[in-house]
């Protein structure tokens, strides 16, 4: 598959995954993260590694989220041999709240040819751009 | 050279890169930056795109940062093909403040066969975290 299919292909997966997160699943994500995942966000004071941790945490806030909006801003799909990193800022809406987040999804081609997440870090942009 | 050889080796980059920017020196990550980097932090709004960008904004700050302490906690390096994933939690202080960092860091192997930082994420631990 040429890099363009491969970014093309990757941002469907990922806006897939994401409206069903707004709607309060997490399956979406779950779905394509990696046995190996590790993961940041700004909730936790650790890094989270692997899958089945990932599915605990991700079950424990299974239907309480809820974002009326989202606007996927500057999306860029980096693609080398095996590797695909997707990059970009999220504008959300939470219950009226606006949310501004940075965004990095690091995926893993596996054998059987599918893209899977080994990495992913979300953060908040500073309090003082949110509140803009 | 084994997986294990491109940790340790990417490990001891990062804190030689780490030490001179605790002493206001951001040579260190611009000279392993990959010219295609790309770079999150909490203070941008937007995600910073390219090698010269970075050195824009790394001059811009250059003798203004001054850590005093520093621990690189956790630390994972996840290897394949041309690919390494360097994360880790990073606490420190800063003029008598600590933070509470997580890091994500993306190389790239070039045909030299150096590895180059082609993505950069640091993000902070939410505020009530950071102040325990």
């Amino acid at each position: 598959m040429d890099k363009e299919s491969v970014a093309k292909a990757i941002l469907a997966q990922e806006k897939t995954a994401l409206e069903a997160w707004n709607a309060g699943n997490p399956s979406g994500y779950l779905e394509i993260y990696h046995p190996d995942i590790t993961y940041f966000d700004p909730m936790h004071q650790k890094r989270i590694d692997g899958w089945k941790n990932m599915q605990v945490y991700y079950e424990s806030i299974r239907g309480k989220i809820k974002v009326e909006q989202y606007e996927i801003i500057d999306p860029q799909v980096e693609v080398w041999e095996e590797t695909a990193v997707l990059t970009y800022n999220l504008f959300c809406t939470s219950e009226g709240v606006p949310y501004h987040w940075n965004c990095t999804e690091v995926y893993r081609l596996l054998a059987d040819k599918t893209w899977k997440i080994i990495h992913n870090h979300w953060s908040l942009i500073q309090p003082a751009v949110e509140s803009n």
